[in-house]
């Protein structure tokens, strides 16, 4: 049987379409549309962390990518299209009036930051992170029997998360405060918009749900409406106007509108799939298995572990980004972490180095044209030669020990306050061995995380990796086996959250009859895999005692 | 009365003249010559930490600038020309043979590096030094008479110093060992060559003996023969072939011999002073009085203080270099201390930040002359860039705070395998950030010298600059005011440690009667005063507290 599906992954910058072959995972197509809005720098402010994203980067990007993959594959029958699912940064909410509307599509709110969505990386909220952390710790106290509702999100809520999020809007805006009906996850706007559902029927995502909006079937949904009320009282009433039920990403929650199957060139039978967020689509595109950790390594990482709900009923991982039954795959507990700083580590040091080539700029010596063409040619080049040299250096001569949280420390244990560290340094110490303990660093960081995991009671049987750290540094993966001591397998896939809400989409149109069969089917496989080098791994077994004191020196004495 | 007198300020590059109106200190002319065997890097070997240094670089350079300077002074009548002294680095230490010769300049030793002097900053003898600060400690229990021979140097024994230095040659070297008959300094050397004085009849200098051979009044000189046989079976008989009694630098050893007389065209009624060490003579072309701090800044830092012996004789400053009786002004302690990277550290973080330049001569956009042209403009400018855009970061904005430890630490309490650090790095760091923590960093560590001499006793009561650093740049020189929250005072003379010779020239060939009073006549005075800035001193008040933290930890958890 012929059947095709689509993969939607909205990340920071872009959305990416592929379009795959449902009974093999072949991907014919793809398409990648950058928000332009976003480019331009609309509603946000970076000197306040202030990030907010418009509806229609995300409106145009979708209809823009599917008619391009559906274009550039004239053997494909619009009607051999069987389903579409989404997968989106998150948390990244907005406010939507009665009709499911984002308040910035509004004649009244189209210039109000507020009324657009508020993009993952936005920072306002830490004030309202850190009180509700506070008022969950209280509420427990006076009320056993509902307990911390932080405590399947790792014990810590995050600044970047639903709740403090609407919580800060609400409270300095109370013009949205009064016309938002409701509040949706990106991953739940857009299937809610292509299958033209209303809000009440539109199947809510259960990976957002728990990870980010202490959702937890156990407590019948959301907190209770006293605990959102003695967070804020303007919360009062929300619950009731936000969704109780939760669906896994291998459900249908509808098909496409007639609207948007005339808009897109396919049929009002394609199915669309209940949203997700990237790194757990990603998960399914790495083909993740029980007790397998997949790390998707760019500027940050998520880290990605599924268990047997059975086998882990009662374990419950402290400092993690939440446990959430089915957020990967369906009929296994979902558990995320990752760090705050991966690649971006690496990029600004290089930042820090390209400092002296402003001096280019007004030397007297070069044309315009050859300025330009040499600042050029070095950014081209810094990053790889760097990294060439720095693979380079004798461990045994440098002393450079790094701590990498100059984001902050995402997990184990959230904690945006802390900041990155370059110790042992000396006369002999060049930016070489500097870039080596940064590597280091964020791979010892990556240690730290599956030793949470592992102490918590979730043994890791193994890594894979995924996304352009993965794909484009032998030298940073070969470094992680070595830290981990433990092999890391390499997906083959460039776009493996694309490629697993494509298998999410397979399952939900029903052509797969479950997620584990669709990655059998459709997965593209592993590339490379990097075996720890025993001498190495000894060595980096000692330097890590070492960077965990000097993370310890760093949270006790503050910034 | 017409007086003229010469000081010959022999530094780690060069020897540097000044003749020098001894009635009011004018300076009539200088000249300065650069070690030629040493710029081709003769008998080093930095990879091993080995520096040497030839004595014919010594002696023509001592020939050069002194004909130099009376070649540039018709004027001056050469039997007008009273008085020689000689400042050089130390404890910069060669062996010799019975008549006072250099092994290196007979020829069985020419080629061989351990011939030749054994520069201040040859770490070749760290073992020794570490063997020398345990054994001092064994014997202390044993020989409670005794006691622990390191006391009056802070409690530490150097790398750097005269007896490690020895113990390493005369181990590591049996034809050394048997052809040495005595050891000198370089500030003994030049007063024997210019004197033609037997080794016997040679005044050696009281500064260099105290402060690095462990010789001190009350002990009948150097240690004890047992003691220095318990050091190593070698050093057996060694005592009675160096001396016994030691001079200030304000003696005469001699005058000019005719051979030398002649070489330089002066008079043999030319007196020749006891020799003493660069920073000494540094503290008093500063016009050190009785508890201020003459910091010597350049590449490192040399601190120097002085005490009227009578209050502080039962004093024992724990930590730092040395405290011996006249060894700055006579009749006075003197107290050294240092820090091992000041201007280093600066040029340190200049050396990591031109790592990218290094793509230009890579790149094919350019000429080879354009790139030449290119990378000195960029070279030439670079620091002074940097400072200025160091001294514009908001410090309120930049959470970065730094160790200064990238050569070891000095004082107080040397430790030659500490590090250095950088903490608090977040994304929005940069290099300017960064390098202004270093000068910080600088700062921080010369506060915890003046701590380190209040609280055992030694009051401070105001700081003198000298040197590069001190005289180039404002910012370092305000911050260290804001820092030490004390003022800083700056003296006007380039060539303080020459001029310092010069004062003790003209006591000891009986024109001043005392170097007070040489101090008085012939001080150049201070051209600049910074006084510290309350809002910042309060800030670095904060900010050293956790700079303390910072290197505590470090000391702690090893490199």
């Amino acid at each position: 049987m012929i059947a095709y599906v689509i993969g939607l992954d909205f990340g920071t910058d872009s959305v990416r379409a592929v379009l795959v072959d449902a009974s093999n995972g072949r991907e014919l197509a793809q398409s990648v549309f950058t928000y332009p809005r976003w480019q331009a720098g609309l509603h946000c402010h970076p000197a306040r962390n202030q990030f907010r994203q418009h509806p229609l980067d995300y409106i145009e990007g979708l209809e823009t990518t599917i008619r391009a993959v559906l274009a550039a594959s004239p053997e494909v029958d619009a009607a051999d299209v069987r389903g579409i699912a989404v997968d989106t940064t998150g948390s990244t909410p907005v406010a939507v009036n009665a009709d499911g509307v984002p308040l910035g599509l509004t004649p009244a709110f189209a210039d109000n930051p507020n009324g657009h969505f508020v993009l993952w990386k936005d920072h306002t909220a830490v004030a309202e992170a850190d009180e509700i952390n506070q008022k969950a710790r209280t509420w427990a106290e006076t009320h056993p029997d509902e307990g911390d509702y932080t405590r399947f999100e790792g014990g810590i809520y995050s600044s970047e998360w639903f709740w403090a999020k609407i919580m800060h809007i609400v409270r300095t805006d109370e013009a949205v405060a009064q016309a938002a009906h409701s509040w949706m996850e990106h991953c739940d706007y857009i299937p809610l918009l292509l299958t033209g559902s209303s809000l009440a029927d539109l199947k809510r995502s259960r990976c957002a749900a728990g990870h980010k909006a202490l959702w937890h079937e156990g407590w019948n949904g959301l907190p209770s409406e006293a605990f959102l009320t003695y967070l804020d009282p303007k919360l009062a009433g929300l619950r009731d106007r936000l969704f109780s039920d939760t669906y896994t990403a291998d459900q249908s929650t509808g098909t496409l509108s007639a609207e948007w199957a005339t808009r897109l060139g396919l049929t009002t039978d394609t199915v669309v799939a209940v949203g997700t967020f990237d790194a757990h689509a990603g998960g399914i595109g790495g083909q993740i298995e029980p007790y397998s950790m997949v790390k998707v390594m760019g500027t940050s990482t998520c880290d990605m572990v599924v268990a047997p709900t059975a086998d882990v009923a009662d374990t419950l991982v402290r400092g993690i980004c939440g446990q959430v039954d089915g957020s990967i795959v369906p009929g296994m507990l979902g558990l995320e972490a990752g760090q705050s700083a991966f690649g971006d580590l690496l990029a600004w040091f290089r930042r820090v180095l390209e400092w002296p080539l402003r001096l280019v700029d007004s030397s007297g010596t070069l044309s315009d044209e050859q300025k330009t063409a040499l600042r050029q040619d070095i950014a081209s080049r810094l990053m790889g030669e760097l990294s060439t040299a720095a693979e380079a250096v004798d461990p045994e001569l440098s002393s450079v020990l790094a701590l990498d949280w100059v984001n902050g420390r995402r997990t184990p244990d959230a904690n945006q306050t802390l900041k990155g560290a370059i110790t042992g340094l000396n006369m002999g110490t060049g930016a070489p061995e500097i870039f080596r303990a940064l590597v280091e660093a964020i791979c010892f960081g990556s240690r730290t995380i599956v030793e949470r995991f592992e102490g918590e009671g979730i043994p890791i049987r193994q890594v894979i990796g995924l996304g352009g750290v993965a794909k484009k540094s032998a030298f940073v993966m070969q470094t992680l086996a070595d830290v981990l001591n433990r092999p890391i397998k390499i997906a083959t896939s460039e776009q493996a959250p694309a490629l697993g809400a494509a298998m999410y989409a397979a399952v939900a149109a029903g052509i797969h009859p479950d997620v584990p069969t669709a990655m059998q089917a459709m997965g593209s496989g592993f590339d490379a895999t990097y075996t720890p080098i025993p001498a190495n791994a000894d060595r980096y077994e000692r330097l890590f005692q070492r960077y965990k004191a000097l993370g310890q020196f760093v949270e006790q004495n503050g910034k």
